[in-house]
């Protein structure tokens, strides 16, 4: 109890099950580190109290502000720690061709493809990117979803890519969510730089990211490594660039081949690795060392018809913290609910609801380098929190669509 | 035009893209049959108006109230036409059992399996089945269905399946939702009749349908044909006791293996045969001269992590209506969606999304016997439409998860 006895809590949520997610209170009885029947209290947008319900009397837990969460359950706010959220039209049409059986030339020669999103992302405004991944954060926030991670990688040209982290940076300004903002100039290579890739990480290495760290626009820097995107070679070349301007990388992995790019990633002490179903236990060794979380992305897997599953069973046997995200983009994962990403790390990865529910919380967090302001609910952590009429966490797993969401918490002050 | 001089339309919808789902307005050219920049006129619950969006100053079209659409697009309400939606507890804790290695013997044990929701429901009290179906009912609705087939089953005694169709029909009466009812007794042995399945048929035959015929609880009658269900004979004996009480049948068929009852449906001028993935061609053809529409549930295909597909192209070449509905239920379908119905029929089945949205408007409307009042737009039929915030009818398919409802319409009169 970290309240002074004159400085009443400016708000107390009580009558509340608590699952904290933290190690604090979770033991191999209580994995969720549940507290039934328990109180929060909030100072300043911080957590300052965590415990049993109080006594209406106890004049310890006075406060301004007292709510009765009605035995309704409390879990951190959820966080979407891998989104491409911020693009130009969507990829519909593309869907519906393919599934009328057009071959793929044509849907490349109809505009299909990233290039297309990358074509429509350009000729959009920032105004109009606004619009749109406004309308997509929504449904994300409307599912308790407090922090999110928003990569660019859709313009691959330097002011292009500028364009979308401002979207991104205005999102955050104008809605109630904390946005960590990822530069992913190496996501495609630009019709412009047609065979040329090393040209083009060229331009990523030495114009772009050295214009976007002075603006301050990333948090972080992520590459698209794979044999249709970027080699280990020119992914290196852009984690050096990017170390070089003090930003930590992140990278999309071993999706559809090994290309040992989670173990590049550890060597450069990665955030995240993300993808990872072609993940080799060598990569694992390293990336269980350097702390880098494994990022599953369910619903590209779903979305793709994957059969390939990533090695769950090495990777909780290695101690790797494993998170989950939405992927949301229009290409491989038009995903707009963390929710469902739940259901299908259980159904299709075969994960626990409490790995899930951990997926999309304190493993979230660790994979932004955010584990010290949210992720889990402890005192002195960010007081960014949402409230569920649900009888067990496990229920936001179980659920396929729908949402048991009654309110958000969010802290004023965010960062 | 259907208009006197006279009586204004109660009211216009304009300045809408329509897609009416309806052969009147379909051709090869426009599959959806799409009207752009169009209008929608209403009397009395009815459709009275489609076409052009109309001049302010023509007085055919002058209503009581004017809506303007700013080009959005309207759909028929979407149609959910299989679903389990009343029942007691939530089987979650199973579900996490099951994840967490659980042998099936050990969660039969602590409870599992369908008969955990049979007791759940027989404990529950009308009251707690209504509060607890209703919060699933919202999410639906949310999504801009307008109306739901909802069956029992889970009760398995004459008084438990009346109290399940009670709740049913409180629904309706409470939300702005027709439901259609199925009696489903003959869904699973209850424990008092182990080892005398015919003895629970008798039951259901003699007791229940009468009984429910004459309570008017019932629209149809369902039954679970399958190695683990009843027999292909004593399905047949509940569609003979169905008939004679003057109910329509439905049946479960052909999820897990191949029982003909879905040609057995067929021959008792079923509305549907539901799951399907085993159907064998014989049964295609008797459903095809039937006109008995195959209700695909991708939901439950997905949670189960079925691998063996339902026959989509021998259904279209015999150009058998298709159908998909959520089956949400607690045990192999915890579905609060029927969007994501959408997609999972797109991305898992390869249906196109026209399909799909078929599949959720027109054709569920035959499933249920209600094409003449519901499930497209036509004049005549029930002012029953959602509007939606999309560029294409098609994005409802392609996208995962998110809504972009704008507002139901629906007609007072329900009936
Ligand atoms: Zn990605
Ligand atoms: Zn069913």
């Amino acid at each position: 109890m970290s309240q002074s006895e004159t400085k009443p809590f400016d708000y107390i949520i009580h009558n509340v099950n608590i699952a904290t997610l933290s190690d604090q209170y979770a033991s191999e009885d209580n994995p969720y580190g549940v507290i039934e029947n328990g109180a929060i209290g909030v100072n300043d947008g911080l957590i300052s109290y965590v415990g049993d319900s109080f006594d209406k009397n106890d004049s310890k837990l006075n406060a301004t502000e007292t709510i009765d969460a009605q035995a309704q359950w409390l879990s951190p706010g959820l966080i979407d720690c891998h989104t491409h959220l911020v693009y130009g039209g969507n990829r519909a049409n593309e869907f519906e061709m393919r599934l009328n059986g057009v071959a793929y030339e044509e849907i490349a020669k109809a505009g299909g493809g990233i290039i297309s999103s990358v074509e429509a992302t350009r000729e959009a405004t920032e105004e109009e990117l606004f619009r749109s991944a406004a309308k997509r954060l929504q449904s994300f926030i409307d599912e308790g979803v407090t922090t999110i991670e928003i990569k660019s990688g859709y313009g691959l040209d330097t002011e292009n890519e500028i364009k979308m982290l401002k979207v991104a940076k205005r999102l955050e300004q104008e809605f109630p969510i904390r946005v960590s903002t990822t530069f992913l100039g190496a996501h495609a290579l630009p019709p412009e730089f047609k065979d040329n890739s090393d040209g083009y990480i060229d331009l990523v290495c030495n114009d772009m990211i050295p214009k976007i760290a002075e603006l301050g626009l990333a948090d972080c820097v992520d590459a698209f490594c794979e044999s249709i995107g970027f080699s280990y070679t020119q992914t290196e070349r852009v984690f050096k660039a990017a170390q070089k301007h003090g930003l930590k990388v992140k990278l999309h992995a071993e999706q559809l081949s090994d290309q040992s790019g989670a173990g590049l990633a550890a060597d450069y002490k990665a955030l995240s690795a993300d993808h990872l179903e072609y993940l080799s236990q060598d990569s694992i060794d390293k990336m269980a060392k350097s702390g880098t979380v494994a990022v599953l992305l369910p619903g590209a897997f779903y979305f793709l018809r994957e059969t390939k599953l990533p090695p769950m069973d090495e990777l909780r046997q290695a101690g790797v913290p494993i998170a989950v995200a939405s992927d949301s983009n229009p290409g491989t994962s038009p995903a707009q609910s963390l929710l469902l990403m739940l259901n299908m790390a259980c159904t299709l990865f075969r994960m626990t609801p409490l790995e899930a529910l951990q997926g999309v919380t304190i493993n979230a967090a660790k994979a932004l380098g955010l584990e010290d302001k949210v992720g889990s609910i402890e005192i002195g952590k960010k007081a960014e929190l949402a409230l569920w009429d649900i009888d067990h966490p496990n229920q936001l797993s179980y659920q396929l669509g729908g949402n048991n969401l009654v309110k958000v918490y969010n802290s004023i002050n965010k960062k």
